[in-house]
This record gives structure tokens, C-alpha cells and sequence, in this order.
């Protein structure tokens, strides 16, 4: 195909053409190619509508859908030359079909333009990409309930400020995940629900005279309806804007995930070990089984975030309705995008790959004093202390116990009983790892029947 | 009030009592005083449960709650003597109380902890602020339908690249900002009923073995459900996190409306009178009316969005539960919260007050060649040419008429057949700027009648 | 050449294979080919002084270093068969140089660690762009003073608040800009002193036991020395955020300048008019010339600090030494290089192209009562008058002209003499703007006289 | 005092009061009085000045700075009432100067306005800011040189992916901290240097008429120069984003540090022991002892952090020259300001305070192979192994261990040369952990004297 320039495309008004820098900074074909489905998704759409609307004749429309579908094909082949100086993918696409197809190619353009054109593609992208968002999060909340069910009962230690508070069971700690990438996916539902308006047909900005149908082509594309204001429609960047705010927390959580990883595969912790293929080794230090798969994974918010905050600059003090500055929305959320279902499929491979070390975590588990509060809360219950109170007593048998260089189990009754007179043989019944974790059946609790019917209830609600 | 420590309240472990730098960077009272009506009301409902399942009695339960609201008045009359060695507003509370009922007060901690407790508090502070956003939101959205009402046929530029692009109307432009807006509302109601979820009863992170009825605080609380996993409810801060994200992304529109409240302010634009009431003047020079609050406007998505870069990066790789790093969510929250709410009240200000110089807005409408797209549509519609050939034809007039100096409806219409000699006398009925206006009847048009069509969809919808 | 992996390189401890997703989410050699010349440099100098310290026969050296000029040549050539399971640029030029020279290839790495390459690789990266940051800052700072010295004396308005304040003169306006960017030109050179010290010899962290001579290879890197930790030297990315957000606040004042391009080139101001080439056309409207280089200009800030941003999220509270978050570091500054240099070519292009429109400036800088500060500061110096009282003098007069509709020269001085009875006829020799210009002489002021002088100033010091 | 609103001081030309909404966003004065020193140094400095130069009376600026005094000890003495009506701290005093000396006060304002006088009032405070953080560096670094020398030749693991690679010294270690904070401090330096020159007498924007001599002011506060452009004396705040960027990379390394020091806290890791006074309790757990600062100041980084985006974003597209929008940048400033100074006294304290368990240490860095370098080292060297037919040795090495259970000294000399036939018992001289610290005496790695030297150095340099 020739390289005609876009230059050439918007008329004779320019007399210098574009030199290399404003090329370089100008053109944007380098990446939004990606978009090209979208684009003659929307264009086969327009078409069809233009001529049920008799704005065009019908074989025009017929040769203009055809068309397109080769672009297409040509397209998905590699056999499509892409040309820098028709600056974008609509141009590019559209400059093909006229070669392809001659004069018909021209009536394309009729009662669109580029602003909604590309508000239209970035939307079915953005559309595509949270569809994808939402498999990758059902696959990692899938992982995560199969070892939560299979470790429901495995007790491990549960902790605050990396020190251990209390024991918890391995099911608990994954459930606590399957919360948070359930309420990803909730994110993502609202947000494909509200951004699935269709900004087709606001023209350049003002809407048009023709009497075009934009429900008609909103209901091709998928959109529940068109959008309400032709204004907002070409300058709304909402969608992206949201899009990458959902992906960022998401990727806040995947980080702490992948923090606990890394801390959990150390020699110290060897609560867990990954598996061969998400882990690698040194150029030097043969020994080494790096987690490198979690620390990209936990690095991703950063990258996530950094488009968020890119985008929001760029359109913070935007007058209406399109400026080009917001040409730079595109590589950010594809960026993005790439990255957070990149680290979505890795976190669930590493999660199906991955196995507790069981007897680290119960040895760590009831480590460190961890069941003081089933002490205090035994003083609360049986002897009917004030809470704070058997704190106080609590704290002075760790005491006793850290000097001693023992356990609170080890503790003979004796020195109990000089913590605080009332206590008596029952208090060792509340002092091992296992009860505490049983006792602990409040709604939501790590008691493991309370896990199991958790995990129950993720699996009914995700069918 | 005595200020006994709350280092005594932990208990007696620490040999050492803090020293003034872990004082500044540790307590939080300085601050978290202001969930104090949360804070309260979390441990009335908490201490109404406690009798109801049996853990403490009911004379207990009611000297508590009626202490709790004794202390409440206290602090909403200025009377309550806040101590930082008490580190935070949960501390000084129980500590009061204390002072107040006795011994009781130490059984209100009885299955809770101060994970669960601020998390509760934090979760009620937050909702009660999404409320606030959406009343917020909604009187803005107001102060908009009236402006658009009032003005859906006065002319004025629409704009691409801050070029005069197609003639719109006030009202349409108007409009626009109700959709950003409305999406904003919608946001902030997807967030309140996603975040709606008591964490109360999780305790330090495992839930308790003491029978509590979760169920119960969160009815209490106006909650929908308990928080399903312990772990989670302590250490999640995603509802912090959404109400920046939602608050960002309507402070971004907020900047896009100053911005054009600047520039219309502008000598050069005059398109807009704001009131003295949000302009300030000069110290040196007197002449000058300053778009103060507009300005001021579009500074704080700089704020918020630097309140969520803040917490973003805080909760970035923090391993479960509970982390000290958390406390820091606070401060941020609450200062983006009040500068939106204070950006939307000031907004809703200038909008109402604001009144549109309609000449000079109508006179920039109808220059720039602003009817060139409706001049290349004619040359569509009624001549059939392909739309990039209308495009050039278009293209050679606008060259001539900006050679010759006027503008299109200027040229003859023999200079017209030279760019194309199909050309008629009827083309004149297309270049006026009412005409453009009234034109474009597509959904979501500018045309007035379009406009008053989505001024009522609104009227409807907000009820 | 084969596509072994570095997998095998690594030695034989693992049992599977890197999976597709694991290859995604580990492989850099998709972007840090980019530093194949530093790479290859690096490894050279190392070879050389291996030799010279007798760890390796100078004829294995020999043989190294030629082999590394042939790996350079193919991939300059493009004839490089980059292998994605080869991981990085690293692992492929040496794979490479194994198929060419053989076993002395294998001695290459003595002494060194990937850790400590990739830190050299990148840090003689990011110092050829502080150079090219320095050129392309100097290229616009010498636009700009031709702009300067060509409009030392044309009076435009002084803005705040986007409101007309006082008049200036455009080359003061150019002037403050080469301030701006002078600042920035500062904090390149600072960084780049800062940043140039050698991590080779750092070795995977903890230095060698091999008798290396770091100071060898540094000066052959043209280091200034080698780096004094080998802990630091693995795992600093300083030199990267550094450069970060020294790209990122000159951003900023493209940002800034951009905007009043934009601006300028409204229809309503007309204070400037950009050349063809770094504007463009409207699809739709024929008649637009965007300013959409100065757009995408504004633009960039957004980019560039959502790298620095990235970058300052991922390396949040990562522990010692080197992690694999970090690899995460190159693609954002690759990104924020790329784009700077574009937008300071760009503005360069811009600015060197672009014709103030002396009239529209003229006339705006005489209207908005501009030389009210000149008739106060006239009652203070002439009639003694306090500041303050001055001000109220001149609010007093700009209020009666506002109200007649004329400017302050327009009034009469019987008018002049009811605000104040001192008032003489002298008062209008101070109400003209080219008086009002030409009477700020202070340091830094913007009287023609001043101005000349600032460009000559900066004219010496660049030679 | 009065409260006289500074509505009132504009002049009359206003109508309508500001109401609350308008006081509420437009107000600074309750953050601006953290500037009331700076403003009084640089309003006498100004009324000196003025004398000097005969444009008010000796009498008058001796008025004026006994004035200032007074109004300086008032507010110092907590007697001043700070009215919002009156916006700002300058309109603040100079109406308390105006009660207390009455007409003189009037002419303190003479040739400068509020522009500059808040750009040179924002400076001096930024200033003191980056002198205190030099303060604080230095106090930091020498903390950490103390603990480099009691521990240089303390073994502890190096470690790559939080796994174990490599033996390092404690000295090593802390001395890698000391490379970071140096680098610092040398941006803080570099930072004053670059920011001290003085708005003042730029005036509102252009400078003025009056005879002043911007070099005496300069001088008298302390500034190497005035800045020698007005328009971007009085829109600059290059200053503050460069202190905000500094502070930021200063506190990224602060959150490394105190990412180790939170893992090195805990149970399983146990390589340090905080003071009880950087450590607090739990009100549930009474057993822990939770690393608060530490994670405290980890999180600060978000924080500061946060405010550089937000005022980054307050900056971008901003026209010349000053905007209100500008006023949001003192509280971002004042906050990353308090909160960089308490991260380092607080991080400062606890390196002082903290303990290192050298026993933990050595055990840990004797564990996972780490001399597994050292062994394939000697491969290299003693045999003359290509580097990497060394690594495959030694990875076999390693495996084979692993599979029994052992180190690599316990593997026999059969073993080893079952690997290898060339591998004699002179191999075990190099697997121990302190044989191989002590070999690693290349420049800047981490044999105990190579420590020892980099302390001295760095004390050699501080003086």
C-alpha cells in the first residue's frame, strides 16, 4: 500500500509537513494498532447503521463492511504495513479500505469523527481487558479456595506487626485473599457497568445532522446505551481513569501477597515452598532459589499505579471537549493492563504450585506466647475479670514465662496462681495452639468449621 | 482527668516509657480524636451485645453505654481533656469512661480489640463522608441543570485543542458536567454499598471464642453483614482506598471546570462573570478580580490525589494483619475528604452565582470558520460527495476565506463553485450558528431541544 | 546462534522448566537489549583489567575483547538473534560470545556478578541521558534567548491569576523560562557528579576475593571512582529516581510553558502563532490548526512522573541487597528518557519557530487598568502617600473608569483630583505602558534594559 | 486586635463579603503562621532596606522593625490573635503592626508585594527545613557509624531475594546505610545551594520603580543572590518540589531500612533486638513487642511521597505567573517536613538503641550454602575453571548436600571430587563463613578491614 500522509488526509491547509520530531511525538499508529479489532468493530457497525439509516446506499455499506473484514484479515496476518505518517490506527485502517474498495471508503467518515471514534475503539478495549480482568481474578480466587479447603485445619501463625499475635489456620489466611480479590472483582463489575455507554455518533463533539441511530449501533457493540451528552462523550477518559484505579488496588493486594511469599520462602520463615517454575536461580550463587516470580508480582502495583497517576495528570485541568494531550491515555492502560493480567495468571500459578510447609507453621504457630489471649480472655470468662485486668495479669505471667525462657504451658500452677489467686488446673485447657484456634468461632473467626463454611460459600456464590 | 499512660494500660512489660520522638511519631490522638462520635457509637452497640449474648450483665452494659454517651457530650462541648499518653481516641474514651462508671468500663474490651475497633470506627467515619459526597454531588449537579435550563439555546464555541471547533450551547456544555458528575455519584454509591461490611468482632485478627453476635453490632451500625474473614477485616483499608480513588477522579473534574472557569474569566475570553463573592482582589494591584476559588478548585486533585499516592504506597507490600504503617491512613483520608467536600460546596457556589456573558460567548461562536463541518456535511448530504472529498472542498474555502479575511458566509458564491461547481445559493442556509445549533438533533446533540430532553431525563432521575 | 537457556546456565538445579507465564513476567531481554553498548562496554573494560591484575592470560582477554566488538557489531547491525529464554542482554552477549570465541568466554565473569553488571550497565545508561538531557536543555535555553533578545521591548501583559496584572515585556516572559530551565540544567550536572561511581567489582554483593582493581574499570567507564559499598552498589537506584525526578520537575516547566502556548494560540488571545509543522489538522474541521505538539508536550509531566512514581513504589521497603522488584527499573526511565528528550526537542522546535503577534500582545498589555500599580506607586513617591492609602486612592479611580467605561489615562485629572486633591497633571506620564515597562528597573525587572542584560548575563555563562 | 478584614485592605472594590465556603477555602492563615518568623525576618530586612535606599524615612524603618519585634514576640509568647478574616499570615502582621505603630506601618509595603513576599517568606522556611535535615543526616549516619565499628567484623548473611547468598559483616551492612543517607545529604546540600536566592523585590511580578537594592535584602537574609527574573521569582517553587523529591528518596531509604529492621524483629529472624522505647505492647496481646517506629517511619515514605504528587500536580500546566492555586503548597511542604524530620530522629534512636544477636547473625550466615561462591571461586581460581564450568560444579555440589542434609564442608573430599577429580582438601580452607568474609578485600567489599576503612573515611569526611 502507499504511504500516504494523514497530512495529505486532512486537506491542503498545511504548507511544511510534520518533520521527524513532531512525527515522533505526533503519531500514534506505534500503539494504538493494538486497538485495531476495536476500531473496525465500530466501523462495520457505523456502516451498517449508516445505511439502515439511509445516510448511505446499501451496497456501499456492503462493500465498506467486506472491506474491512480484509483489512482484518490483513491485519491479524502480519501482512499489514503500518504507516507512521497516517499517524494512527483510523487513519491507517481507513487509508487501506480506500484501496481496497475506492470511492465507497470516503462515506465512511460520515457522521463520526475521529473523537468518538477513538473514544469508541479505547472503551471496547478497556471493555475487553475487564472481561479478562474478571476471568484472571475467578481462576486466583479458584486457586485460593483449593488451598483453603485443603489446609482449612492447618494452624499456622496468625500475625501483627510480623510478630506473632495469635494462631490462625493456613485456610483463614488464604480466605482473607479470596475477600480481597473478591472485592477486585466486584470493582470490576461496577466499573465495566458504568463505562459501557457508547460515545459513537458524538461526532466531533457537537453530535451531527444526520440522522444517524446511535442505539443502533451501541446495541452492535455491546453498549447498553449511547451516551447521554456529546461533550462528555469525546472528552469523558472516566472509564480509563477507573479502570486503572480498580487494577491498582488490586495490585496493592497481589503486593502483600507477594511480600508474605518472599518472607515465607526465606530460610528463616520456610513457612512455604514455591515451586521450580515461578522461582529461578543465580548466575553465581547456585544455591539460590529465588522467589523472583513474587517480587515482580509484588513490584506490579508500582508500575499500575505509575500509569494511574500518569493519566490523572495528564488530564487534571483539561478544558473541554478533546485535547491531545490525551493521546498519552492509551500506553498507560495498556501497560497496565498487560502487566495486571500478567501478574494475575502468575499469582494464580504460583498459588496451584506452592506448598505449605506444615510443620514450620505449626511450629512457629505456637511459638512466642501466642495464645496470651486465650489466657486473658480465660480470666475474662471463667473467673470474671474485667478485660483489662486480665491483661494485666496475663502480661505479668509472659513475663514470668520470658524470664523463665519457657512457654505459658510450662508455667506451674503455683506461679499462676501468684499472677492471680483464682486460677486454676482448667487454664492449661485453653493453652495449646489447636483449642485456640478452635475456640475461635465468631462469624468470620479462623475456627476451621468456620473456614470450611466459607469456602462453601465462595464456591455457591461463584457457581 | 488523670493521665495515666497508656503504656500502663498495655501492661507491665516495658521497663522503658516512651520518650518524646516515639510520643510524636506514635500517638494519634492528635487526629483520630475526630472518630470520636464513631468510636462511641461502635462501643454502645458493641457493649448492647455483650448483655444480649450473656458476656456481660445488663446493669453493666447500661452504665457503659450511658458513660459512653457522658463522655460524647463532653467532648462535643470542648469539656474532654485529650492526652497524648493515651496514644489515640479508643485509649482516652475507655480511660474517661473509667473515671466516670469504674470498674465496668474494663469489660467493654471483652471480645473486640483495637484492630477490630478502628477499623469499625475508621469504616463509619468514611461512609458518613461518601454520604456527605453524594449530597455533595447532588447539589452540584443542581446548581448545573439550572445554568443549562436556563441557557440550552445561548450559543457559544465548542472546543477541541482550545480551538474553536462547532457551535454548542451553554447548556450542552452544562450538561457535560452533570454526566461527570453523575458518574461521580454513581461511584460513590458503588463504593458505599461495596465497603458496607462490619469489621466489628474480628477482635485482634481471629476472631474470639467469646459467644458475640456479630450480626447484631452490624445492624446496630446501619451495616449490611459482618466483614466473612477476621484476618481481612483488620488489615483491609480498600474502602480508604476507593474513596480516593472516587475522590480523585471527581476532583479531576472539578480541575477540568476551573480550568474553563479561568480562562472564560480571562479578559481575552470574558465568557463568564463569577461573583464577588468567590473572586478576591490584589494587594497591589486594584483593578484585579481573581478567580480565587476556581483556582483553589483545581489545585485539590493535586491534594487528593497525593492523599491516595500516599496511602497507596503505605499499604504497598504490607504483610497480614495489622501494621503500625496503617495508622497512617487517617490523616490522609480525612484531609482529602474535607477538601472535597469543600471543593464541591465551593463549586455549587460559583456555579450558582456565576452568569454567562452571552454576546461575547455568541460572538465566538460564529467566528473561526465554526461552520466548516456543516458546510463539509451539506456538501454530503445534498451533493453526495464522499466525506474526505467534501473535506478538501471545505478545506480550499476556508483557505480562501481566511485569505480574503472573513468568514465563510462571506465568500460569493462564485468564489464557492470555483472550490466546487455543484455548489448552490443553498449552502448559505448552513453556515449560520443558530442554524449549526438547532441542526445537530442527533441523541445526545447539542441541539437545544436535545438539551432540555437530558435536562428533564435528569430532573427525573434525581427525582 | 542455538537458543540455549539461561536456565541451563544457571546450572542444573531445576527440575522444570520456566513455564510461558514465568517467561513473560521474568525475561527482560524484550527491553534491556536497549543497553547492549553499555553491556558490552562494561564487560570490556572488566576483561582488560582481569587481565592486567593476572586473574585471566592477556590472550584471553584478547580474545573476549574482540569477541565483544564482533557480539556489538551483529547487534548493531540488527543481526542479532536476541533469545527471550537467554532472560537478558546480559546472558545473550555472553551466550553469544561463547559461540564465537569458546572457552575464554567462560572466564568473562570472574570476579563479577549480574548483580553488579546490570547496575553498571544501567548507570552508564541513565549517564549518556543526563548528557542528552544536557544538550537538549541547552539547544532550548539558546531558543529561548533568541526569543529573548529579539523582544527585549515588546509590551505584552503580565499575568496572575490568569488575569492581566502589570505589563511586561515577551523577552522578561522568554527570560523567566531560562531561568526555569537553567534550574534544570543545575540539577542535571548535580545528578550526574552525584551518580558517577562504579558498582563493577561490587560483585553479587559482597565484593570478591579475586585481586580485582575496581579503580581500573571505573576509569576506564570514565567513573569517578568506584562505588564504596558493594552491598550499596548492588542494590542503590538512586541515580535512577534522581534522574526521575530531575526529568519530571523540568516536565513541569515544559508543562507550564506548553499551557500558555495553548492558550496564546486561542482564538481570544492571538498572542503567538506555531508554525505548521508543530501543529495539526482536524479530521473533521478544516479550518483547526491544533497547537497539539504544545498538547502533547503538557502532556509528558503526566508520563514522566508516573515513571517516577513506579520506580518510587517499587523500590518502597524492599530489604538489602538486590531483589527482583528492581528490574522493574528500567522500562520506566527507558520511557521517561524517550519522552523527555522528545518534548525538549519538541519545545526547542517550537519555541525557534514560533512569531509573537505584537499587535495582540500591545494591545492586551494596555488594557485591565494594567499600569494601576504605576499611579499608586506614583502617590507614594511623589505625594508621600503610605502604601496602603495609595491603594485605596487607585481602587477609588479604577472603579470610577470601570464605571465610564474608559481607561485610567482616559479620566480627567478633575476626576483624578476628587479621588485625591494632590493629584497633578504629572500622574499620566506613569499611566502609559511603555513607561510603566520601562520604569521597572529593579534587579530582575522587566524594563528592556534589564532584560538585555539578563540575556547577555546567560549568553556569557553558557560561552 | 481588630478583626478588620483583609477584604477591606484590597480597597473597596468589592460588593459582596466572602462567605464562609468562600473564608474556608481561601484562608491560609491557619497554616501560614508556621512562616511568622520568616515573614518578620524578611519585613525588616525590606523596611532597612527602604531606608537605606531613601525611599522611607530612618525614622519610619525604625518604627517598623521595633513594630515587627513586638509582633514577633507576641506571637511567640502565644498572645496573638490570628484572624482568618485577614487570610494570611503578612496581612496578619502587617495589621498588628499597623494597631501598634500606627501610620509608618503603611509604608512598609512599598515597592513589594505579596508575591514576593511569600515566595521569600516560603524560601527562608524550606531553607531552615533543609538545614535541620542536614542535622538530622548527619546525626543518622553517625548513629550508624557506631554500630558499623562495634560490628565490622560481626558475620551476618548477605542477602539476595531476602535468601540467603552470601556472608556479609554487620559493620558492611549498616556502612551500605551510610552510602544512602550520605547521598542524601548531599542532595540536601546541593539543594540549598541550587534554591538560595531571594524573590524579594520582584514585586508583584515585574518588579518596580522604586530604588531598591534586591542585593542588601538578599544579604541581610541570608541568600547568595537575588533571583534575576521577577516573573519567575514570584511563580517559582522549584524549591519546594526539589526538597519534597529529596525528602522522598531519603525516605525511601529510610522505608528499606525499616523494612529489615521490621523483619528482622521477628520470631523466626530474631537478627536484632529494639529498645523498649521504639517498641510498644498490644491491648489484646500483652506477650508482643511490636517494632512500631519501624514501621512508622516505613510508612512515612508514602507520605512524603504523597505530598510531591500532589504538589507536582498543583504545578503542572499552571500559566504564569503566580495562581492561587499555588497556596496549596505550604501545608504538602510543612507535612513531608515534620514528618522527614521525626522519621530520621526516631530512625536515628533506634540504631543507637538496638541491639544486633550476633548469635542469630552468625548462625544464619552459615546456613544455605553461602559459601557456595567461595567455592566455586576456588574451582576458578586454584583449577583454572571457566567461571561458569565452575558454577556447574558447584551447583552439583550444593545439590548433593541438599539431598543428604548437610553443609558443603560436611560433604567428604570423595564427594567432592566425584564432582570434580581436581578438587583437593585445600577446598575446605575456603567454606567457613569467616574464611570467606575475610577474603573479600576488594574495594568497598566486606572483609572487616575494608569496613573499618570506610569508617574512618566517612569520619575523615565529617570532621
Amino acid at each position: 500500500m502507499t504511504d500516504t500522509t494523514s497530512n495529505q488526509m486532512w486537506g491542503g491547509r498545511f504548507a511544511a509537513g510534520p518533520d521527524a520530531i513532531m512525527e515522533a511525538i505526533n503519531a500514534s499508529i506505534g500503539f494504538d494498532q493494538r486497538m485495531a479489532a476495536q476500531d473496525i468493530a465500530g466501523s462495520r457497525a457505523h456502516a451498517a447503521m449508516l445505511a439502515a439509516t439511509g445516510v448511505i446506499t446499501d451496497s456501499d455499506a456492503q462493500a465498506i463492511r467486506e472491506g474491512l473484514l480484509t483489512v482484518l484479515s490483513e491485519i491479524e496476518a502480519g501482512n499489514f504495513a503500518f504507516s507512521t505518517a497516517l499517524e494512527d490506527i483510523h487513519m491507517n485502517v481507513e487509508a487501506r479500505l480506500k484501496e481496497i474498495i475506492g470511492e465507497p471508503a470516503g462515506r465512511l467518515h460520515t457522521g463520526r469523527s475521529r473523537n468518538d471514534q477513538v473514544a469508541t475503539d479505547f472503551k471496547l478495549w478497556v471493555r475487553d481487558q475487564l472481561d479478562a480482568a474478571e476471568s484472571g481474578l475467578l481462576a486466583l480466587i479458584g486457586a485460593l479456595l483449593s488451598q483453603a479447603e485443603a489446609g482449612a485445619d492447618w494452624v499456622m501463625p496468625g500475625f501483627t506487626h510480623l510478630q506473632t499475635a495469635q494462631p490462625v489456620t493456613w485456610g483463614h489466611h488464604m480466605m482473607a485473599y479470596v475477600e480481597m480479590f473478591g472485592r477486585d472483582l466486584s470493582r470490576v463489575r461496577d466499573a465495566r457497568a458504568r463505562m459501557n455507554e457508547s460515545p459513537l455518533g458524538a461526532a466531533a463533539l457537537a453530535g451531527t445532522s444526520f440522522p444517524i441511530d446511535r442505539d443502533m449501533t451501541a446495541k452492535a457493540l455491546g453498549f447498553d446505551r449511547p451516551a447521554a451528552n456529546s461533550l462528555d462523550a469525546v472528552s469523558d477518559r472516566d472509564f480509563a481513569l477507573e479502570f486503572l484505579s480498580t487494577a491498582s488496588i488490586c495490585a496493592m493486594h497481589l503486593s502483600r501477597f507477594a511480600e508474605e511469599l518472599v518472607i515465607w520462602s526465606s530460610a528463616q520463615f520456610r513457612f512455604v515452598a514455591l515451586s521450580d517454575r515461578f522461582s529461578t536461580g543465580s548466575s553465581i550463587m547456585p544455591q539460590k532459589k529465588n522467589p523472583d516470580a513474587a517480587e515482580l508480582i509484588r513490584a506490579k502495583v508500582g508500575r499500575i499505579y505509575g500509569a494511574n497517576t500518569a493519566l490523572m495528570m495528564v488530564m487534571k485541568g483539561l478544558p473541554l471537549t478533546y485535547s491531545k494531550d490525551m493521546q498519552e491515555d492509551k500506553e498507560q492502560v495498556f501497560d497496565a493492563a498487560d502487566n495486571w493480567m500478567l501478574a494475575l495468571a502468575a499469582m494464580e500459578g504460583m498459588v496451584r504450585d506452592m506448598s505449605a510447609n506444615r510443620d514450620s507453621l505449626a511450629a512457629a504457630a505456637g511459638s512466642g506466647f501466642s495464645t496470651a489471649t486465650d489466657l486473658a480472655d480465660w480470666l475474662v470468662r471463667v473467673l470474671g475479670l474485667p478485660f483489662r485486668d486480665a491483661h494485666h495479669v496475663t502480661g505479668a505471667l509472659v513475663a514470668r514465662a520470658e524470664s523463665r525462657g519457657c512457654d505459658l504451658p510450662d508455667l506451674t500452677l503455683a506461679e499462676m496462681q501468684e499472677a492471680h489467686a483464682g486460677i486454676t488446673a482448667d487454664v492449661y485447657s485453653v493453652l495449646g495452639v489447636e483449642n485456640s484456634v478452635n475456640s475461635r468461632t465468631s462469624y468470620g473467626g479462623t475456627a476451621p468449621a468456620q473456614v470450611r463454611a466459607q469456602v462453601q460459600r465462595w464456591k455457591d456464590m461463584l457457581g
